[in-house]
């Protein structure tokens, strides 16, 4: 009988909570895949840290190449975060014969075409659910089922730190660094929160929606990005009074002469708009087919299990299709 | 070279829609498929009404055996609507060995063990992604790459025509009765409103939702329902003065004890519940999952090319599994 063997770069909290994920649910997992789902191999040097899960010393390998060149396994998982050597190692792993998962916007959105095309060269499936809304299953749902369709808009809430610190100063009237701080204590946002706050994040997110909906790459850096940084009570109050919120949005439209306009920035979502249910630190994902029409994909955008959900659920989306082939 | 062939039972506003769809998005649909997609053979009485598609009078026939003994014919969609014949021919088609794709909530709701046993007896597909939510990829997701989940609840705003008539009940303090006359004026409403103001289309939807999330099937006519017809402008004010609105909530738990609680009735959400977000026409269903957390899908829930865009995505599901698998 066959057995889908994973090997897993990174045991931080992500890669723990894809674990638990896999411990909790391995009945509707193996169920769904049709057969055994293991993670086998770990790449990881903090071995001893206190986790909740059960996972075994032998497990542990200190070189990526234990992972890549064992014939057993089918999938990696790469959850190590960061650019490098994150996109390195998913590069590795894909020319040695592995389909990959990963939740790195990061390293994807800065290295797409290199990815994609070393997928493709090595006739494996490189997959990123987890990489945009963290837990919502929009790009699976955007790259699959929604093929019918010719894409023209996107309107996204992708970080959870800044809609958070926004919607604090919406609901209570705070200032950024008031809010920004207790965000810090809370788990909200970094203690060095750049990333967030600038928009940096949500450029990555928007740079793989844009490759993704409209088949167009943009470079991340390209992709002219504001953050919530200069956003003040009054900005937010100015536009309460015009019946309308401020959301940091991901935004990509094609235009009627076929290009396509793409930004990060602070807008102005009118009050009744679904995107203005969006609170704290959820995310969502407004899109726009020619078909379709609007709709929208809500969740959480991050943390252990709703990460681990998605990677869990690329997982099953690969195995389900090498068991199909008979591989 | 391989050409995915369907024969489409009913060309009325639906079929044409989803012929449309296919028309307006070959080259998307082709591109993900791999192959051509064409549908093939018609079964429609109405052949001279007027239709903005390309279709010949030799692609119409008045058998539907014509398209189940055609050894040629991979899918059959079936846009009938109604309980009956429609559930005999999807039936009769998965017998014939036929992969079968509906839009038509009735007919799965009612006979869903039936016809799920008939495509598992003869290794077929039937999939039914438009029957709940329209446009909305909802189904796809929830057994799909949302199955490393268990799942726990659901709640659905899954009727357009109710939500309109409350939406705009709550927006404009109207009486439920000149509401209704407008939204039939407008087509939102159909002259006989009794399986929409009843409940009792909702009651199909949750039928197929608890079946696919819980692995539990309920009869519609089993589950508790209750319409919108009893809904006062009061009622609808004395929610609001409790920040509250008033939705037609199609609602599912798997309580402590492992019991499933289940009901169709107006339930008072609070504004700021993402589902309070959710107007006019629109659907959406809310979800909860044991890793995931909570998940909300929103989009068109009615509509001939929304409906279609979900139909088509049907086809290329079974057509890429066909592929895959050699057939």
């Amino acid at each position: 009988m066959k057995e889908i063997r994973i090997g897993l770069l990174g045991l931080g909290n992500i890669g723990t909570g894809t674990y638990k994920v896999l411990e909790m649910n391995r009945k509707e997992i193996e169920d769904t895949v049709g057969c055994p789902v293991n993670i086998v191999k770990i790449l990881e040097k903090d071995i001893d840290r206190e986790r909740d899960i059960t996972v075994t010393r032998d497990m542990f390998v200190s070189d990526p190449e234990e992972i890549f060149s064992d014939p057993q396994i089918d999938i990696v998982i790469e959850l190590l975060g960061g650019v490098e050597p994150a996109a390195t190692l998913i590069e590795r792993a894909l020319r040695s014969g592995k389909h990959v998962v990963t939740a790195n916007k990061a390293a994807v959105a800065a290295n797409y075409s290199r990815l994609m095309d070393a997928a493709k060269e090595n006739g494996v499936t490189l997959r990123f659910e987890a990489s945009v809304g963290g837990g919502i299953p929009v790009l699976t749902a955007l790259t699959g089922c929604l093929k019918a369709n010719k894409f023209t808009r996107v309107l996204g809430i992708v970080n959870g730190t800044t809609n958070y610190i926004l919607d604090r100063m919406t609901q209570e009237g705070l200032p950024y660094d008031e809010v920004l701080k207790d965000a810090q204590r809370l788990g909200f946002a970094e203690a060095d929160p750049t990333a967030d706050v600038e928009g940096i994040d949500a450029a990555n997110k928007l740079s793989i929606l844009m490759a993704l909906m409209f088949d167009h790459y943009v470079h991340p850096k390209d992709i002219p990005t504001k953050g919530i940084t200069e956003i003040t009570a009054e900005d937010i109050k100015s536009a309460e009074a015009d019946g309308c919120l401020i959301k940091l949005i991901a935004y990509a439209e094609i235009m009627e002469d076929g290009s396509i306009k793409y930004e990060v920035r602070p807008m102005r979502i009118i009050n009744t708009h679904p995107l203005g249910g969006v609170h704290r630190e959820y995310n969502a994902v407004f899109v726009e087919g020619n078909v379709v029409g609007n709709l929208m994909f809500y969740g959480p955008g991050a943390g252990p299990l709703p990460t681990g959900s998605a990677v869990m659920g690329d997982c099953m989306e690969i195995a389900k299709a090498m068991l199909a082939k008979g591989e």
